[in-house]
C-alpha cells in the first residue's frame, strides 16, 4: 500500500488530473449546484490529493471539511489552504481513512471523493470511501458521487488493426499481429472515437454507493451479454467506460461519445478480429474480479460466447429468427391491447 | 548499452514513431524525391528499427539495402520484408554498426538513418551514423539526413506558470512553485504553442553530417546568445528544437510553429519568471555537453546573463542605446552607399 501513496505524491499526476477540466468542473458544478446542502455542514474529502475538492466545499459554505490524505501531499495542501485563506475551515488529516480513530471525529454530513481509477476500479479507492461511509457518515448523509455505472460494448480498434495494414504505404500486418498478441494480455487504456463503438453500452455494474457493501465489489459484471451491432464493421475488442452521478443529477462520463478525460477508455483487445454486420448479435461474458492479493487491482476475464447459445434480451433487436419472432409477438400483443383499449 | 536496445524493442515506441506521420512522410518524400539517386545503389540503414526506411529505399529501386539493427526487432523486420516481398533487396545485419567487420561489407552509396533523440542528441545515435559514414560510406556518398540544426529561444511556459494561478477558481501558486522547482532540474519534453516563443530561434549548432567528427559532438552550443523579444510577455524558460535537412532540400522540423511530432519540444524551465517587453534583449549561455560516462546522454547547462555585459549581434534589434545607434549607423552607411551608387 505504501507504494501507492508514494506514486501519487508525484506532482505530474496531479498536474494531469487538475488539467482534466471535465473532471474538475463536473465536481465543482455538482458542489456549487447543491450549495444549500453544504452550508454549515461537515464534509469529509476521502483522498484529498491536491485539496481542490475540499476547497470547493469550503467555498460554498461548509462549516468544516476534513481533508483526509495519507501521502506527503498534505504539506502541499496546507500551503494551498493558506493561499486561499480557508485554513480555518479545512482540517487536514494526514492518515489513511481506515486508520482514523472513529472516536476522534464527529459524524459528517457529506462525503466527497474522487476515487475512480481506470475502468472505474483499477487502482481506485472505492473501498476506502465505503469504509468512510460506514464509520463517519451520518444517517441520510450525502455521497458525492452517489452512483457509479460501468459499461462495455464491442468495438473496433483501428490503432491495433487497420493502422498496421498500411503504414505510409508499407504493409506491416505481421507487426500488428505481434502487437495485438502483447496488447491482448492486459487492459489497454486508450481514447476511442465514438464511431468505433459497434453497439450500445451494456451495463456491467450499477453501484449505489449509499448502500453497496465492500464485499459486493469483489465481482463486477459476470453475466452473459448480447450486444446487437448497430452497423457493419469489425469486432476487434471490448470497450469499457464508466459514468458516476452526483446527488444533483449531474454526471461525469468517460464514454467515447462524451468529452475526453484523463481516464480515456479501456479496451480488451482481441488478438484476431471478425467481420460483423448490422443487427448481428455479439455474445460475451465479462467479469472484473478483485485481486485477492491486492484489493486495489482487478483481474478482467473476457469470454467470447456463441450468440446462438445464450439468452438474448427480450425484446432483442438482433437478426436471429427467434428474436425477430419474439419482437413481432410482443409488438402484436401491444397493438392488440391498445386496440382493445380503444374499443 | 544493452539496456538501450532492450527498451527499443518495445513495440509501443515503434507504434508511436510509426504513427508520427510528419516523421515517416518526410523521410519517405525525401527518398522518393531523389528516386534517381537510389536506383541501382547500395544503401545502409543505421538503426533500422521497424525497417520502414529500408523498405522505402527498396521501393525506389535500391539494388541492396543493409538494414543494421542490434535489437531483437530483426525478427520482426524479417517478416515485414517477406510481407512486402523485398527480402531479396534488403539484407538484415543483426549487429551494432560498430561491431560489423569492415571487410565483410562493400562500401555503400547512401546512408539513411533516423537517429534523432529528444532535443536532437538525447538518447540519439548520431555517433553510430558518423561511425558508419567513416567506415562504410563511399567518397561522395549521400547521407539522409545530411544536416542537423539545433535552435533555442526564450519562451513562456503556461503549464508551469499560469496554469497554477487559477485552477478552476482555486489559486495553487504554491504547488506551481514546487512543481517548477522539480521541473527545472531536468529538461522537460512538452508541446509548446508558437505564441509562447518570445523571440526567433538562435542557432546553437549546425551539424554538417558529411564532415563533422564525433569529437565535435562533445559540446553543442556554448556561446553567449542575445535573443530580442518580439512581444511583451513573461520569460519562463528556454525552448529547444531541431531541424534536419535532406539532400533534396526537404526538412523535418520540430519547431513549435511547425506540425507537432513525437519529439515535441524540450524546455529548460526557470524556477521563477520575469516580465519582458518587446525589443528587450535576453542574454543566456546554453551548452549541451556529452556525458562522459554515457555518450548517448547530454548534460544541459543554462546560464542567465546580463544583457548589458555580453556582445549583441550586429546589427541588433534590441532597445538598448548602443544597439539603436549601431543600427542607425549601419543603415546610414547603407543609404550613403546606395546614394553614391545612384550618382
Amino acid at each position: 500500500m505504501d507504494e501507492y501513496f508514494e506514486s501519487y505524491e508525484e506532482l505530474d499526476i496531479h498536474q494531469l488530473m487538475l488539467s482534466d477540466k471535465t473532471r474538475v468542473l463536473t465536481y465543482k458544478n455538482a458542489i456549487f449546484n447543491m450549495k444549500d446542502e453544504f452550508q454549515g455542514k461537515i464534509v469529509m474529502d476521502v483522498g484529498a490529493g491536491s485539496g481542490i475538492l475540499s476547497i470547493f466545499c469550503a467555498q460554498v459554505g461548509a462549516k468544516k471539511v476534513y481533508a483526509v490524505e495519507a501521502s506527503m501531499l498534505v504539506k502541499t495542501i496546507e500551503q494551498v489552504l493558506i493561499e486561499n485563506n480557508i485554513q480555518n475551515t479545512v482540517e487536514i488529516i494526514h492518515s489513511k481513512v481506515e486508520d482514523i480513530d472513529p472516536n476522534s471525529l464527529e459524524k459528517v454530513d457529506i462525503i466527497i471523493s474522487e476515487w475512480m481509477g481506470f475502468y472505474l476500479v483499477h487502482e481506485g479507492m472505492l473501498d476506502s470511501v465505503l469504509f468512510a461511509r460506514d464509520k463517519f457518515l451520518q444517517k441520510d448523509g450525502l455521497l458525492f458521487p452517489s452512483i457509479a455505472k460501468l459499461y462495455a460494448s464491442p468495438c473496433q480498434l483501428p490503432s491495433m488493426y487497420e493502422f498496421w495494414d498500411n503504414v505510409c504505404g508499407v504493409s506491416m500486418r505481421c507487426i500488428g499481429k505481434e502487437y495485438r498478441k502483447i496488447k491482448s494480455m492486459k487492459p489497454e487504456v486508450l481514447l476511442l472515437n465514438q464511431d468505433n463503438l459497434l453497439a450500445e453500452g451494456k451495463l456491467l455494474a450499477w453501484l449505489d454507493l449509499n448502500c453497496i457493501s465492500i464485499e459486493e465489489l469483489n465481482l463486477l459484471g459476470g453475466d452473459d451479454y448480447v450486444s446487437v451491432c448497430e452497423k457493419n464493421g469489425r469486432y476487434q475488442g471490448i470497450c469499457i467506460w464508466f459514468v458516476v452521478e452526483f446527488p444533483d443529477g449531474s454526471k461525469l462520463s468517460t464514454a467515447p461519445y462524451d468529452e475526453a478525460t484523463h481516464w480515456k477508455q479501456t479496451a480488451i483487445v482481441l488478438p484476431t478480429d471478425t467481420k460483423v454486420i448490422e443487427k448481428e448479435p455479439i455474445a460475451f461474458k465479462l467479469e472484473l474480479k478483485k485481486d485477492t492479493s491486492n484489493p486495489r487491482r482487478y483481474n478482467i476475464e473476457l469470454n467470447l460466447l456463441d450468440a446462438e447459445e445464450v439468452e438474448h434480451d427480450i425484446p432483442c433487436n438482433c437478426h436471429m429468427t427467434k428474436c425477430i419472432v419474439t419482437k413481432m409477438y410482443i409488438e402484436n400483443q401491444a397493438n392488440n391491447e391498445s386496440a382493445l383499449s380503444t374499443e
